[in-house]
């Protein structure tokens, strides 16, 4: 734990921001910053959540524990809609209350002798709980990366994909991967994930693939590992309602562990990832499972990708604001975040002003690795005026 | 995670519940095993939380992320109710989805460097956790027993308290402690309670305090570890809504960790809980804080009293019914579990006898530890008719 004693980043941005509200209360603050939903979740699934929560006081409709591995029609459901065509059974997803408690979860399956490799910049939570597991050595001062780490950098020089050919994958065990990228907001193409697959199968290695944004994609980059032959033998997939669905609040995600991924002893990974489950986690909320299978029904589906429709148009307005500023930005059409370059500053420099003078909440670049120094992310989570009136501001102190 | 790979207990007992239907289709099992809350929970609680989820379909209702620790008026309510008297502050209470899951985040932040001691018997999530964390050796095949975890045997022998003063605490670092214990049911007293802060603080050895049983306490034994001066020192509280409110399917509990508790550098362990929770947990669901608030307030601590009530009766009539029949019964009077003894047989042959002749489920006593080989325990969660119906059959059984 001690290594990890620097501020984890969000509570620092909070933290920012609380001490910016008492030093100008009266400033109408758009936070932009951590990747929280704001539009409403749609009737069609809060209405079996309610439903599901009166029913909790009747004899008929009590239930207590439910499978820790999650109801098996909502795995199921997941199995059937998410993963079409994909081959992926229902007894291979493992119902969850969120994609970052599931990340953990992971580690503690890998334990601490595992060397692990990750996107440059990409979510913090791999990193920190790989050092909470003790995989890692001291945090290096001079490059803000941790011994034991391979930090695949994803810029704009190599279009945010790393040179794979270039890592010292033969001496590592675990991939973390996160695609569409946050922060960067790049979505890995079908023929960079067949070299990712093709390079774990050939090392030994094992994918954990995020994709927890995977319905932001608007082009024909995958929406899951397994839309790539052979995957099935190398990695693992979390994901989550969070962003699909704006369960931020009300915990719902999954990990899929195909029955084909062994250990080199030939073990399946399924079996222990099995018992984790059933001795360190005791299933999803059933309120939230609930919400979840009426997700993926076909109204239900078709309610969520409006939703999601709005973070897209935001993404898109914050992408053209920054462009027509004569900034590098990337990402906002896979993802609703826009990753903005400013060459030559740091990443802090650029929070601070932002929010001293437009009174928007960013995400310095650098929380995210070293490779994001220089960058800040901005978030399409706000409703479609509040983001044109953050455009408005940031264009009159950048334009 | 290969030391761990034989069975986990509950799995275990459904599958040969499991295989026992399908030998006898017709049989009206009656399951007394897993401690599954089976009433319905009251109106007071389920409105809140139907309310809720409808609040979220509205642009003035719906939230995101909260506060990984939990909302705030929960935990100050937890503070003023469960605490009260104690000195607990809002901000030591930890908002979880559930004790277990708890125990996990508990092991990652004392990860696999540390020595640890059990009751014997007791809940297997603290040894099974150990495991998986890399605390233990192997499993020692003539024992039953992971090397290096010290098993404090709780027996009729020492009136279900351990022995402190033989156990080797000089070198034990956290000691995992629970009352009424689960499987046992034994409340420890004031003053054996007095008796382990007091060995804890003179070894500098963390206690970790599972309370999750605590609202079955009939007698003056304390609800809480700290009702004993000193304890704020030494000991981390962990407790749950599954059994105080029938929450075991919505998912809610909390640990405290109290600000003046350090390590011996002086470090508070709070800041690195704090940690661990915005790491690896996002916060439980938002729908269940509301229900838990709602267990709470005056009505709702009556409401769920009711049926805490119901259960105890059922504990009664059970240990009444074991006892009539010349056996030893435990337990029962603290707690909803009844501890069976059954000298000089198996565990697992008394609960293939009473499953293979009367249809009833229970728990066999060295799933708990090797201390708990030769009991059975028997769970007052069902309703007071099955309890009557399960007693008549063990009657003709063991008459």
């Amino acid at each position: 734990m001690e290594k990890l004693r620097n501020g984890y980043l969000f509570p620092e941005i909070g933290m920012r921001q609380q001490a910016h509200m008492e030093k100008y209360p009266d400033a109408s603050i758009i936070s932009l910053g951590i990747g929280d939903t704001t539009e409403p979740i749609p009737r069609i699934i809060t209405s079996p959540m309610a439903q599901h929560s009166h029913a909790l006081s009747t004899r008929e409709g009590y239930r207590g524990y439910g499978a820790e591995q999650g109801n098996k029609t909502l795995r199921k459901a997941i199995s059937e809609t998410i993963y079409k065509d994909m081959g992926i059974k229902d007894t291979e997803v493992f119902v969850s209350d969120g994609a970052q408690c599931d990340i953990s979860r992971i580690q503690l399956l890998l334990g601490s002798d595992v060397t692990i490799a990750v996107q440059d910049p990409t979510f913090p939570a791999y990193v920190d709980s790989g050092i909470i597991m003790g995989q890692t050595g001291d945090c290096i001062s001079a490059t803000g990366k941790y011994a034991g780490i391979e930090y695949m950098k994803c810029g704009p020089e190599n279009l945010f994909f790393p040179d794979l050919t270039s890592c010292t994958f033969p001496t590592t065990d675990v991939i973390f991967f996160c695609s569409p990228n946050n922060p960067t907001g790049h979505a890995a193409s079908r023929q960079q994930l067949q070299q990712l697959v093709e390079i774990a199968r050939r090392n030994g290695s094992l994918i954990v693939y995020d994709s927890a944004y995977a319905a932001y994609i608007s082009d024909d980059s995958p929406r899951s590992i397994y839309e790539i032959p052979g995957a099935k033998q190398v990695a693992i997939e979390i994901s989550s309602f969070s962003k699909l669905a704006g369960f931020t609040g009300v915990r719902l995600g999954w990990t899929v562990v195909p029955h084909e991924l062994t250990y080199s002893s030939g073990f399946p990974v399924h079996k222990d990832f099995d018992r984790i489950i059933c001795t360190c986690f005791n299933g999803a909320s059933s309120i939230a499972q609930v919400g979840g299978l009426a997700c993926l029904s076909e109204q239900g589906r078709r309610a969520i990708e409006e939703v999601i429709a709005v973070y897209k148009d935001n993404a898109a307005t914050l992408a053209e604001a920054f462009a027509g500023l004569g900034l590098e930005v990337y990402g906002g059409t896979n993802s609703p975040y826009v990753w903005v370059h400013f060459p030559g500053r740091r990443s802090w420099d650029v929070f601070n002003e932002i929010l001293e003078k437009t009174h928007v909440i960013t995400v310095p670049g650098c929380g995210f690795g070293p490779g994001g120094e220089g960058f800040i992310r901005v978030g399409a989570f706000s409703t479609k005026e509040r983001i044109r009136e953050a455009c408005c501001r940031l264009r009159r102190l950048f334009g």
